[in-house]
């Protein structure tokens, strides 16, 4: 059968990046290094926090900032590390958007901050859309959602600084292809970085945490 | 660490329901039963369509709508089935809406159809706003994404009259409890059936497809 595609545009996108820029002066005045992590539900950026929290504790101050459409589960496990968190609900929209974070940084003791982690809401579509002003964009990939998701969400594979391939400790039970996957995602983005890892068992992390060390000493030397 | 919530309003929806009603009416009018299958990406959509054509072909007309930000992958896919397909690409928008469907209907041969999938953007929010006209909602929540996602995202878990748990071959590998994830999907919504199966495998879904089988029949035998 032949098919039909039919291409329909919407314009769901306001007026966000003024914000952006805004929140973008605050934390550089402060010297912090934020970050927004996007994904689909359920593929591991509470997991990848949490990790990173236990592994940079001590030697960098840490912020999280938790957007959900709703419940403070995420922020809950944060919170018992002992790190500063603030829970955004967004009542059904499912991204974050500059003012919330704006909203968030003026809840937050900026000057004893070095790095703020944003764990944006579930969904691989309108997250990567909306601006938050962060320096970096990191996206986690889980290996259950399947190996062609750059062709079906190219815009999230395109504005990704950072690409995690995560739950590679279940590679053996999907038809996952990791080098098909990186091909992928370097035809939309040369230059992103990508790290297979496992948030749950720590395989393949210290890529992911000497590349955020290293990101954090750009920013923080700026002071 | 004592936890702020910010609770943020925004409207994202438009006034999409009196199309979702002409919509309905229009495949009332053919007695098609039409039905909108919902999910994050990579859960499965695809894969319980294509099990679904599989089992019905030869009994029963069905035609398939699918949607994505980009691609035609799973139309591609579909179409080597030799069932007719029409793929809405929605450059960029994160749901289908009931106008992209009615552009669709517009190109179906409606008569020589008695049931209708819809594919929905892979997304577990936005998809659950946007009333598309479909007779059932069904939803696929598949075990890596992990069983904390009702109170996570309630309303498309409100919204389900069916929830699928799909890939539950891969059980053994993941910390998923179906018990704690059917009583969560319970108490938002009683009604909602739930079915645990494996699209690969095959394995539960004959309780899918035997409901599936009284839905037609309850609407094409308003003819």
């Amino acid at each position: 059968m032949s098919i039909k595609v039919l291409t329909i545009k919407e314009d769901i996108l306001g007026a966000n990046e003024e914000k952006a820029k805004a929140n973008r002066e605050l934390v550089d005045k402060h010297h912090i290094l934020m970050i927004n992590i996007m994904s689909s539900p359920g593929a591991g950026k509470t997991s990848l926090i949490l990790q990173t929290i236990n592994r940079f504790k001590g030697k960098t101050r840490i912020a999280v900032i938790e957007g959900d459409v709703a419940s403070t589960m995420d922020a809950d496990k944060v919170s018992k590390l002992a790190v500063p968190v603030i829970q955004i609900n967004t009542a059904g929209a499912c991204h974050l958007d500059a003012n919330m974070i704006r909203k968030a940084l003026d809840n937050l003791a900026l000057e004893q901050i070095d790095l703020l982690l944003i764990e944006n809401v579930g969904n691989l579509i309108c997250t990567a859309e909306f601006a938050l002003g962060a320096h970096k964009q990191v996206m986690l990939l889980s290996v259950p959602e399947g190996d062609d998701k750059p062709y079906k969400y190219p815009l999230m594979f395109t504005e990704a600084d950072v690409v995690l391939v995560n739950k590679i400790d279940v590679l053996p039970y999907f038809d996952f292809n990791v080098n098909a996957f990186s091909k992928a995602v370097s035809g939309l983005n040369p230059s992103a970085k990508i790290f297979p890892v496992s948030a749950k068992t720590g395989e393949g992390l210290e890529a992911w945490f000497s590349w955020l060390e290293n990101a954090i000493k750009q920013q923080t030397s700026t002071a």
